[in-house]
């Protein structure tokens, strides 16, 4: 079993949940692999350097100066205090954009209808399964930012759960593989309000119906189509949970036919 | 034959130097390893967010805000930048820090007589073979930043120059290595204002009668030092030459026993 963990900003943001989730990860048994985002410090960077943040849809949109701002707060900043937390821990983790061993190909998303910029959508078959399987293989733990590459020599931003996605699903050829999006709460609750709500697991069937019922909406209904898209393309399951309960089996929601 | 190249802030700083430095180097045969700099790109950035740039004796003062901007800018901006035009033109370039793979870790630096913060030298045996080994046998290129870590969680600032000759000096137990620093000047000359005055042949002994006569002075001499230190730890011949003449076997100036 592989396991793809992905962390967001509330982890990454935060040295003592960062360090939480470091040990946590680092007793995580199996080969493994990690991919974390960083866009509050990107906000944050661009208002220093007095770049204007523009959002659409939860979508970053990118110019010139931005690519270069997400590229050092990602695939820089970000990315190697992971690795380094990492190997202390004992985690052998090696950390990697898009471009290095060619290992997840982007093409620049259409300007039309909005946009978004040096912002890039991972093909289908994006991502360089081989080199992620060479790593796995001496025992070299993959930890990804979320800059890819559209193989021309231009760095893309990403998301963070699509590069998730994607590296799940391609791995997912060598190995069951397992998709795990770390979230702020314990997993999907049946009541927003009420965090020992959580449901325990969710077919197709009881998506279909939580939908209906309006339990699930929002943001979450974006994520959750992802985590089905996820499966119907060869993850096995994917888990929605806290980073801090990483191996705890009883917690978060899973998603699986 | 396994070949070290290093570029410096005048090559990565420029676009056409960087494209014309990044075909040489996809045609250089052979197993190769790249290391670069990016100093004035991290000052430009230091400017901009306010940070005050110290530097002494050539070393960056590197306080907790500057470790932040150098990670950003070496390990992020330049590193991902070097990577994805060396992809593009068809070199398997992966992006490192020495905390990637543990590849290489550093001391802290004393801090008396001078407090640089941050800054870390390379321990003898700190460069970890077998990784560059395994890269290089599966036919990637590692692309060396001069962020490099304590083992124990932090990044350290390092030289790009001593990034090159340990690393240079570390695969020299795989094969024979060459150690290639690339200048603004076509070699190390005998008249400062003339460039077809380049030296082409520096052993030890041309060496000190270069230095009696002041041939050779102010910042060359730590230069030459680093190049023959280099030797005696094992590497077979140091070139310094022009980033634009990588593959011109008869420019530069080579030094060797």
């Amino acid at each position: 079993m592989i396991r793809v963990v992905k962390i967001g900003g509330n982890v990454v943001d935060n040295p003592e949940a960062l360090a939480a989730f470091v040990r946590e990860f680092s007793m995580m048994p199996g080969p493994k692999i990690l991919v974390h985002g960083g866009g509050k410090e990107a906000t944050r960077l661009s208002g220093a350097l007095g770049i204007k943040t523009t959002m659409i849809d939860g979508r970053r949109v990118t110019d010139e100066a931005t690519i270069d701002v997400v590229t050092m707060v990602y695939a820089g900043l970000v990315n190697k205090r992971v690795v380094a937390k990492l190997q202390a821990c004992g985690v052998n983790a090696v950390g990697l954009s898009g471009a290095d061993g060619h290992v997840i190909t982007a093409t620049r998303r259409s300007p039309e209808p909005v946009d978004y910029g040096f912002v890039g959508d991972i093909a289908t078959d994006g991502v360089n399964v081989g080199f992620v399987e060479m790593l796995l293989g001496n025992g070299l733990i993959p930890v990804f930012c979320a800059i890819t590459y559209d193989g021309d020599g231009h760095l893309l931003n990403c998301n963070a759960d699509s590069v998730a996605s994607a590296v799940a699903t391609a791995v997912s050829e060598i190995d069951d593989t397992e998709l795990i999006y770390c979230f702020e709460k314990p997993g999907v609750l049946a009541d927003a309000g009420d965090d020992h709500s959580v449901i325990p697991h969710i077919t197709p069937e009881l998506y279909q119906t939580l939908k209906q019922t309006g339990v699930v909406s929002g943001g979450m209904i974006p994520k959750i189509d992802n985590a089905f898209k996820s499966i119907s393309n060869g993850v096995k399951r994917v888990v929605i949970k806290e980073a801090s309960a990483l191996n705890n089996e009883t917690q978060g929601t899973v998603m699986s036919l």
